[in-house]
């Protein structure tokens, strides 16, 4: 059988690198170019030793020849700048994998507040299929444009989109606290991020405005139903390579109980390859789902606050970035949706 | 003049290191014994081989023999076995300061719902003054036994406090997430705190139901003279071998602003030696207090929720118990509250 | 086809995990059995959640079960024990990969020196095989046990062995330094391995007689055909999860030059699979092999005293333990070396 | 008592850091100006936050000015930049403690081979006196021009010019392979120091002519009394913020046994302050010296191949740098050698 075609459009950072990695296991593709503007020319297995075995080189990132060689593309591109891409590639009839923010948000104006720059191409929201597939499974089978998921919003849609969906908590009030390793800063060079900048500090950021806030509501307020969702998200940065954790408080639906939250959880990922519900009493640790595509998720309840406390962990560069866009890629290419992201 | 004659009792855990490190160097006290069952005998300097020039040895934690050297005693025992030790000192008249939990809450029916056990000495609690100079300082000069308050609590009531006595912030509805260094769980040997078990590793623990719990409600509703607050507290433990931070959410009090809560740190700290309230904007991060007795302390406004948000970084060794404890010894001994604490 | 049936014997520390993680996504075999003493009943998957998808329980280490259901059986058991259940598994017809020191040293008495007991099981020595592939391919192929080798003696003989063989370098005077992570000590709970004394920690260990000594200097010997080495070996023990380095010094062999070396190596390594040679003036970086079958080789001449200078970088728990082994299963099977332990 | 004054140029790096920190807390200083052409107005308590007391502003490197107000001037700068300020400094008056390495080679030939430019200054060489108070503490106390030493270069002279000095070690074949902490790089913002290039990383560097080679031979042959030494010195990168250690092998001088090289050890530092030999059969580690002007050095005999192994740890900030330079500055002002550096 013939092996589906695709590219890496920016493929020098920690995503494309991660991209690389489950790419290259994958049995049903074929890699056949990774871009690097700055890196054109060298073989892609010397810039990634640990990926040695590939023998492809960077080429510059020309949308012509890369829709001429490849059926789907990531671009795992700067805000702003992967829609500049979308557009031509799909005109051209590639199906596109954005690992961006350019289209998570169905709202130019929301994206303009949050990202300080008018959206590239809005005319293109509306075909845009949100790539969260425990959500949004059967639009994207047919998808020819996804927008991955950020990795924070990842960690927090996953617990709580499965107890607001079944009224187990209500969409009022949430706090979501998160801890990202450095890796989710992407491969960048700053004072903020030297080595001992970073190992053995503890910091927050962007506690208010973070540019996932809204992607996270706006997910929130359309499980719901609701008009919006308005909530609090505080991330902090601490000295890890990969993982994302986020704790979650949440008021109980009317009427609901523990018992209806864990259903709730059980009901929407009972059957997922990719979410584990811990037992009772047990919350989530990052190094359980570092290089996997697991999302792992624990919830409790506090019965002195009356709140539910839920707590869960993904590795921000696989469920959190490139291995959701596998994921993602499997649904619209047809394979099975585990295919490649199985144990690693 | 002479110089006063202190001991530890309880010497070789983490927090026993570093009141040896701060009484070291502490100008106005001779240390006289530091006990540890275990390593009798030991010279300290050995043992602790970065105070090689200690060369004093442990000795077994009796209480005669260290009552007729000592004036002033640190207990850095664990919960229950303190107060055990308290007692007869107190009795022979040496004033102690310990670092458990046995003196902190006032009720020793809740010390027995969180603590698992009967209070050892509840006729002692009455007594005790509570060891966070910033809120009792007046009551610690004085005081004959004082109990050193918890490292996650020490960082929350910091800035908490602040804004409930101005009433910049209301106390229901408060929301606190920490994350704490691996020395937090003292130098405890069990699977959980191998290496490769907290390295790459995020979790949270005790989310319902810590023990420090307790104490930081008992100290907020005091200050905000209310008869109790109920609150939640989310701890998590980190890959860094010091320092706490924590990230608390309140709700502005009536009519009140940032500028009002701002207003309260500076009142409560622009002559604090040990708090540092950061410029508007700016958020607490551990590794600019590391092993200092600092505590710094960040306060946003999140205009989207209508929240405060409050960040404080400390030390869990230093401000967070030691450094703490040697602030509560000047106060009792009568040495400026500084001495021994300032740049290390 | 059939799927080849393979167990695991001692499948709870970190080269057991090692192994489940291999094994579980190798397309050739069937995991048939996990025995853990401790955790006999179980869910594997529950007790790693990362491999939360094997759905296999912990079995005890019962040899005749064992045997029954299985064509190879791995041992990742304590020097010593492992070669009790060897001979057993052996007479049943089993084929044994031995993760353990027990059937590496030719000579017992060397092994009783180096470990301090007598070889439980001499009397199979002469049957193993020693489970370096890229030394002993043809013989491991037909092997029945075979004897793994260790970590850090691995990331040593890969570029000895070949510099040796062309008399590129001289059996004398070889000086080798090795880091290595703190999985390298295995799933140890002791006070020397918790978080807060390894972190922000170098410190060596075991810097004259350690184990893998004689392991090196056998392979080395019998690589030169000379009567021994005598060498030194230098641990240290670094804050990473996983990882072996060694640096080794090595005086030139007679009228040999940098391009012999490197000669050497690429007629060694050219071909090789997981052996990648890197180019003139690189060093190697263990962040390039962490959790791949790869070792990675530089090799430079110091012209200052004339002698050469080789880096080697392996991940301890893959191609120093489990990733070799399951390239020695691969090889023992008739699977193409490679299978299972590409791009992860 | 009138307070020595004393000013930093070069302030903002982490040497800088680390001298504020020494010299805040220095009984017998003022310091009267720091400098730094990026942060010149910023108050230098702000810029570190844990030295938060230090009202002082960052002044721009203007010589005239800071000779005028400064006694002693400690250079912080990057090496041929040193010598420039050295010269008009020396000039007016003030006695200077410069810690890069341009006046460290006695002879500008070797200089200019090993930092690619012209000694800036040869006609100071002269006056220049080494900064390793253990060797030169005479040379020192009248010294106007410290050369002091670099890190690597402090970690390995001590142990083993203990040694030459008794011919308890030969000077040939000397192999030192060292391990140091991400501060050695400076506060150098590159790819190859963000954190997730670092963490979980272990690399060699500098191999062959590593720029503190020549500086360490030129200090054995000095104490050997030999016309030079030639030896191998293999630094290594490793995930620490601070400390190196540095393992050395040797052989033993002429008829001399472990017994003698434990002598000329105890007999170089059995009265040293700053340095701890350790207790037969143990070996340095950095946690027990990291923020403390100590070295720890153990030594062993490896019977296997007739060398002394030596054994000794660091922090490269301190000792290796800017404790060292407080250390020379005490013996020049004629405080007590150890004011300041004690217990921190």
């Amino acid at each position: 059988m013939d092996k589906i075609k695709v590219a890496i459009i920016g493929g020098s950072g920690y995503s494309g690198e991660e991209l690389l990695r489950l790419l290259l296991r994958h049995p049903g593709v074929e890699l056949v170019a990774v871009t690097s503007r700055e890196n054109a020319g060298k073989r892609v297995g010397d810039f990634f030793p640990r990926y040695s075995e590939c023998d492809l080189r960077f080429v510059p990132p020309q949308v012509e020849e890369i829709a001429s060689m490849a059926e789907v593309v990531f671009l795992a591109l700067p805000n702003g700048l992967a829609s500049q891409y979308a557009a031509p590639l799909l005109e051209k009839g590639c199906k596109v994998i954005d690992l961006s923010a350019d289209f998570r948000l169905r709202d130019p104006a929301v994206y303009e507040k949050y990202y300080k720059m008018a959206h590239p191409a809005p005319w293109l929201l509306s075909q845009a299929v949100y790539g969260l597939p425990e959500l949004y499974r059967e639009e994207l089978r047919s998808a020819r444009l996804v927008a991955n998921p950020g990795c924070y919003v990842t960690s927090i849609l996953l617990p709580v989109t499965a107890l607001l969906r079944e009224k187990a908590a209500s969409p009022r009030g949430i706090v979501a606290m998160s801890m990202s390793g450095v890796t989710g800063a992407g491969r960048k060079v700053s004072l903020d991020y030297i080595f001992p900048e970073c190992n053995e500090s503890l910091r927050p950021y962007g506690v208010t405005g973070h540019r996932h806030l809204p992607e996270i509501e706006q997910e929130l307020a359309a499980t719901a139903q609701v008009p919006s969702v308005t909530m609090n998200f505080l991330p902090h940065l601490v000295p890890v390579n990969r993982g994302i954790h986020s704790s979650v408080l949440l008021e109980p639906g009317e009427g609901k109980t523990l018992e209806d939250a864990r259903e709730a959880l059980e009901k929407a990922y009972g059957q997922e390859p990719f979410v584990r519900v811990l037992e009772p009493g047990k919350l989530a640790d990052t190094k359980h789902v570092t290089r996997t595509n697991l999302c792992e998720i624990g919830c409790l309840y506090d019965s002195h606050t009356g709140k539910l406390v839920v707590s869960s962990a993904i590795d921000n560069l696989t469920k959190g970035a490139s291995g959701q866009a596998v994921q993602n890629m499997n649904l619209i290419c047809g394979f099975p949706e585990t295919t490649g992201l199985l144990i690693s």
